[in-house]
């Protein structure tokens, strides 16, 4: 038994991916590097560290951006002694979401910080001492700019993909904006282009602290015994706490004492203390407090509506197809953010996908949220770099991480063919919102049978990943809050497939999938149907149909309606029909529908609208 | 125009209620005040304010317990000269939500303060100097044993209710723990039991700063000329970050900077940043620093379940009726814990009633949420003391406050006779829940008509003003949600009173209702009438009558269902229907009833239902 675990454990350790940090100096003009804020660095040295093979056309690279206190190891091991690989090591590796099979991947220690890349606590060249107070102010823009002189001297001119989470993730950003010939695809995780103002307030606020403690000597403290370790240590426990939300604290933390700690004077001993003292002692032991001061404030002050005067100026030369992720109950970038910079994207005709994970863990969720977040990054990037086959597989394989998701929907009538009505509608080259898109199959079928383009919009999260898979892009909300990250007339066509008797509000959604939309398709069962009406009048009991397939108590049908119901409620808004498809199964029907009577004999029906002249 | 602008200032002017700062020595034992932690305290004084007149019976009096950093200037003006009233007083004084023409209302600082009752910066009899470090740990349980102590000398036994936010909440409580026959009315606001793991951590962390300040000397700064003021602000800053919310800091503050202040390196000179430094500095200019770590020590060790094994012993034996009101974006007191304490007070047998204020203003809501708190308080403290007339004039009048909330669903045939029927299934002293209780009408007419009693269940925070008015306890919330705070069997009939066509769930709360209840009672809409079989079957559309009244696409009747289709639900829960009866209003369906085809003619249905043998 103990010999089978022992060989486990060598199996595990020989999969290692083992790994080298690296170290380079960047090639400068003679005046240095020039900063954002005007200053400049005569000499930049940058510590990174590289997984998988760089391809002969140079275009399998994608660049990992990190974190406020994360370093250049990204992945894997220095040494089998390691305790611990690098910090994103489960997303990163063969096979893996980030796949290094496929990939050429970069991760680097950012500029300011203390893992190897130039940054305060760096000896500067002018005085041989470390920079200290005279180290320059640094931006987002100037971290990303030594990333993309980093790949330049590796040969690389161009990114697959840029992602990063938190900081990353503004980086990933910033990396579109700056060289928007560049970035391929940009994933952006639990960031946005500013941080929340909360967030923000605690930030300056552990600045303060640590600005005030007395062994900082404004920043010149390296040459004394003492550092400033207290005030680092509190503005610490201060991010500490920020990251984490009030549920994932609830659950983490009870009321509980460890009594065999002894207390000082207004010292609670509660477990949410000890957390606090242990992680920030670790914290200052591995961190610089001038890097966190330049950090922070670079991460604070980053707002490239102030540097491009607005969100639309800053993205508008960017070729990058972005996907945002947000997380549900992060109050350091919360998700009405990331929506607005989707719907600033959309709107200005970039490639934009949005989906929020519904995680209780606050901004932790980025780094604990990982068997949600593999299939996401995993689908988002394996386009055009895998056989569909692969695909297939792999999807197969990482589904399994949503075994909660309700269950689908069952097809109406076995017939498959509501597509090819859906496609007799349609002209070839037409741009489709498909509202309640599912995995993305309407789409994907439209693209490859008629060369339409479009997007998907969808409340499931396992049907997302499949949309991305097909490199559909999507936009994940429920459909009753509106369309409202699409702009005015946006698409040729809004699709509403069976999901019409579904919604909450379905006046509302006809008449926002006529705002942003040139014309309407809406599929629905048809409620007058013969066969319903006969159920209803001889027995008395609400019809259960393969049109309308669920007990009454459970049906997610809530509102039910006929083909006369709808013409009423189109008319009541303005809204023409079209054109009108009624569909059956059965001889009954069919004769009724042959002799005109659709709303007796349709069990399904496509109707294509618009709006009327008066709307 | 400027004589009438005078006038009227003049008049509003005359109207202000004036107040007198008053200070009293508590008289204690030869030994002194013996405190929780075990220390004592040799002399008391207690700053308070008084308003209205105490009756002869001595029993309107209501004490409002304040949060932690204000003072006994609860309402009211010292002068005409005053730029600002007590600080609740939107919400006390003659005819306002607190009725100072019915109740005698107290107000003190809090042991431990700063505003003039014995505290840290007092003087200490033993050695003339102020206690400084000598002053003893407090608790939340000596606070409100001196505020005991100032009743009693006041004349006062008992009190009509107790009432607090915030800190004040907490004090609430423990009075009804504490003097569990002497409160009557027990009202906390934006309170628990304790605080939850975020807002301890944050609070700590505040504490370990201010510890930190040179200046602070161990607490006996009082005799130098710097104070620890740095490390006061600095936890004033982290506290007022937490009163807020994500969205009301969103709303507070924009990216905006102020140019004319200039910022020292590291500051950003965003408005958030102006905010912190000019409310920190007000702060520290009227507040204490070991006033504050005795007060936010004694808030964030308070935890009955220490002090008592558990929430149920702790509560035991108070005889007071409860409300709790907590606000849903309050993430020091989350709404999840006042239902767990809630939950625990229903299941201990005592009257608990409590509503969840939807309001983005976090912890804050509190006092900003003064016009939808105002009909909550008034309504929960008014009776006995005033007329049927009054209070509803007065709910009236308040009500304005709820112009927002949905329009109310339209009674059911003009039939008002609904109650009588429920009336004659139930026997006289039932305890009954009304799930969708509305107004709570049917439960003061059956507690009139037969003696009942009960708790209404409804997510309408408008309907919920208008039980408390009537003295029928209640829970806020959403029937789809369960009524999990309800223990089992808790109930002799649950009543679902034409709502069960606008669950989500229906079977779900069918269960529920059998839960917590020996007996049901269902009303609904028969969907198999025969005028509703007609409008389907010759018409082709989804009928619209007086039972179901609304469009199609904007129903809320989300699950319509036939009495049948009922008969087949409670067959599949092992539920026995005992009884029903068949309401009609047409000639034909009456026809129908009384040849036995009942589910032809009813339009109404109410059935009595229980477990099967076999549940």
């Amino acid at each position: 038994m103990r010999k089978g675990v022992e060989d486990r454990i060598k199996k595990a350790k020989s999969e290692k991916l083992m790994v080298k940090a690296k170290s380079m100096a960047l090639q400068l003009p003679p005046e240095g590097l020039k900063l954002h804020s005007g200053g400049f660095l005569s000499e930049v040295v940058v510590s990174y560290e590289c997984f998988g093979k760089l391809n002969a056309s140079k275009d399998n690279v994608i660049l990992v951006c990190t974190p406020l206190t994360m370093d250049a190891h990204i992945a894997g091991w220095y040494s089998e002694e390691d305790k611990e690989p690098g910090w994103w090591d489960e997303m990163i590796g063969p096979n893996k979401a980030i796949n290094t099979d496929n990939f050429f991947v970069i991760g680097s220690n950012i500029l300011g910080g203390c893992g190897g890349t130039t940054g305060p606590s760096s000896l500067d060249p002018a005085t041989g001492s470390p920079y200290g107070s005279h180290f320059p102010t640094i931006t987002i823009q100037d971290i990303v700019k030594v990333q993309n002189l980093l790949i330049e001297q590796l040969g690389v001119q161009s990114l697959a993909a840029v992602i990063g989470g938190s900081l990353g993730g503004m980086q990933a950003l910033e990396w579109s904006i700056a060289y928007p010939d560049k970035v391929k695809k940009c994933m952006c995780i639990a960031a946005s282009t500013h941080l929340s103002p909360q967030a923000l307030g605690f930030e300056i606020v552990g600045r303060k602290i640590l600005l005030n403690d007395k062994n900082y000597a404004h920043g010149d403290y390296y040459d004394f015994p003492d550092r400033p370790d207290t005030g680092l240590a509190f503005a610490r426990m201060i991010g500490l706490l920020t990251y984490l939300s009030p549920a994932s604290m609830h659950q983490k933390f009870s009321r509980s004492k460890d009594e065999s700690e002894s207390t000082e004077k207004f010292e609670t001993g509660y477990d949410v203390e000890n957390y606090l003292d242990y992680n920030a002692k670790k914290f200052v032991n591995r961190f610089d407090a001038n890097s966190y001061l330049h950090i922070t404030y670079a991460m604070d002050t980053y707002n490239p509506i102030e540097t491009y005067g607005s969100i639309e100026k800053a993205f508008e030369k960017s070729s990058s197809e972005f996907l945002l992720v947000a997380l549900s109950s992060d109050w350091l970038f919360p998700p009405s953010e990331s929506k607005r910079l989707c719907k600033t994207l959309l709107n200005i005709g970039k490639i934009a996908s949005i989906i929020e994970l519904d995680s209780p863990y606050g901004h932790d969720a980025f780094l604990l949220e990982v068997e949600y977040l593999k299939p996401v990054i995993h689908s988002f990037l394996t386009e055009e770099l895998e056989t569909k086959q692969d695909r297939v597989d792999k999807i197969n394989a990482l589904s399994t991480a949503f075994e909660d998701t309700p269950p689908e929907v069952p097809v109406l009538f076995n017939l498959l063919d509501d597509f090819k009505y859906i496609e007799s509608l349609i002209e070839p080259k037409s741009h489709i919102l498909d509202i309640g898109c599912g995995d993305g199959k309407l789409i994907d079928t439209l693209y490859r049978l008629r060369g339409a383009t479009g997007y998907g919009i969808d409340i499931n999260l396992e049907s997302l990943v499949h949309c991305l898979f097909k490199n559909v892009p999507i936009v994940h909300g429920d459909v009753d809050d509106g369309l409202n990250l699409f702009g005015d007339q946006s698409f040729d066509y809004a699709v509403l497939n069976q999901t019409m008797q579904m919604l909450k509000k379905p006046d509302y959604v006809l008449k926002e999938m006529l705002r942003v939309a040139q014309k309407g398709i809406v599929v629905f069962p048809n409620f007058a149907n013969i066969n319903n009406r006969l159920a209803i009048l001889s027995q008395g009991v609400m019809p259960i149909s393969k049109g309308l397939p669920y007990n009454w108590w459970e049906s997610p049908n809530i509102h039910l309606f006929t083909y006369k119901d709808f013409q009423v409620l189109c008319e009541s808004l303005n809204i023409q029909i079209e054109q009108s498809l009624f569909i059956t199964n059965s001889f009954l029907s069919k004769g009724f529908c042959a002799l005109g009577f659709n709303n007796l004999g349709a069990e399904l029906v496509i109707a294509k609208i618009s709006r009327s002249s008066g709307y």
